[in-house]
């Protein structure tokens, strides 16, 4: 099985923009990006990334310009009958374990369910199937499934459920999380603040260099 | 095991008043309701609707005024060595099989997060352990079982952790659900809304004598 995690370097995690800055958004990212090769790693499998520029990572990186539906399905075809994985790079809550359940559900399609229609990961073992991220993807990759005759499970994973693309998804990250990016976070002063209903983020004043002026959080 | 479901049926599900007026809000909380019920009972499990005022429901119901944390630790309490799970009756995308690997996990307390730190399912096997819902519980009960020596698994489910609070999540429910409550939604004429990024709801104009005048999606 070949497992792709798509990462874009250069202008990662916009909607994060009320909270961090642009540097600190490509820090972040990349600290994600980690936690999600270590995660899928640890499975057993090595993943490859599938990066819109040069990367400088400790991982195999392909490089591929095409938004990220384009990209994809050029690696499920050039995959031919060999199961490709598509694991989106900001699942920092990912566990082994989760991505086991992913990896080793035998049928054709498996989806992995993210919140607000997406799908955070998926393996595909049919020769038809192609994404299409747009919009409420994780309904639309059911019908694809379906229009080609593929058998479909589900997988029930909150740890992949939560991408980390708003504000409130950093509260997720300090409340499960424990790698890189979570620690990135919390040196860089995100702290969770409870008031009624769910828990939010705040952030706090902190020394210049304890954050995007210096690596040493993304350690 | 007794499987508790807490629940408010005077004033429920406040923080949707941008979708449904105070008569819906109640039909549709009894719809979740239902879903829950019905998800435990496919389980083998007989449930108990812990209320907090006289509801006409075909289910054991015990009567307890008290808020919720003061409700859950009486039935914890009133529990004496028996093992209680408790499950919140907003858990409208629970499956019969989440619950089951909720119920048959054998550490001595059991923890299903919910979106924003919450606890939106437990078991408790332990004499000592003792619930505090007010803000990040999640955390605090990973605490309390730590502070009373007990053993401690984590649930990863999508299911079980997406409550239905906010509006927001009621695209969850469309996107996910095929219970009472996802058709009492889609008959009361809410509707995703796809936009950029996560999907959200809006509602459509439809006619009065099928929403909240009528019980029929309440089927």
């Amino acid at each position: 099985m070949q497992v792709v995690v798509p990462f874009d370097p250069q202008s990662p995690k916009t909607r994060l923009a009320g909270v961090l800055d642009p540097t600190e958004r490509k820090r972040f990212a990349r600290a994600m990006l980690r936690d999600v090769l270590d995660a899928i790693t640890a499975t057993g499998m090595a993943p490859t990334v599938l990066s819109t520029a040069t990367l400088d990572i400790d991982a195999e990186t392909r490089l591929d310009e095409r938004p990220l539906t384009s990209a994809v399905n050029a690696a499920l075809e050039d995959a031919g009958s060999t199961p490709v994985a598509v694991v989106m790079a900001d699942l920092a809550l990912a566990t082994p374990a989760a991505l086991s359940e992913l990896f080793e559900t035998e049928d054709d399609i498996v989806l992995a369910r993210g919140i607000g229609g997406g799908t955070n990961a998926l393996v595909a073992r049919h020769p038809d199937f192609r994404v299409d991220y747009h919009g409420a993807s994780y309904r639309d990759h059911h019908a694809v499934a379906d229009a080609v005759g593929a058998s479909t499970a589900e997988i029930d994973s909150y740890r992949l459920g939560m991408d980390i693309d708003e504000p409130e998804d950093l509260a997720e990250l300090l409340l499960h999380g424990d790698g890189h990016a979570a620690r990135w976070l919390r040196t860089a002063g995100v702290r969770l603040v409870e008031e009624q209903g769910r828990v939010s983020v705040g952030r706090e004043p902190i020394p210049v260099t304890t954050t995007a002026e210096s690596d040493a959080a993304d350690d």
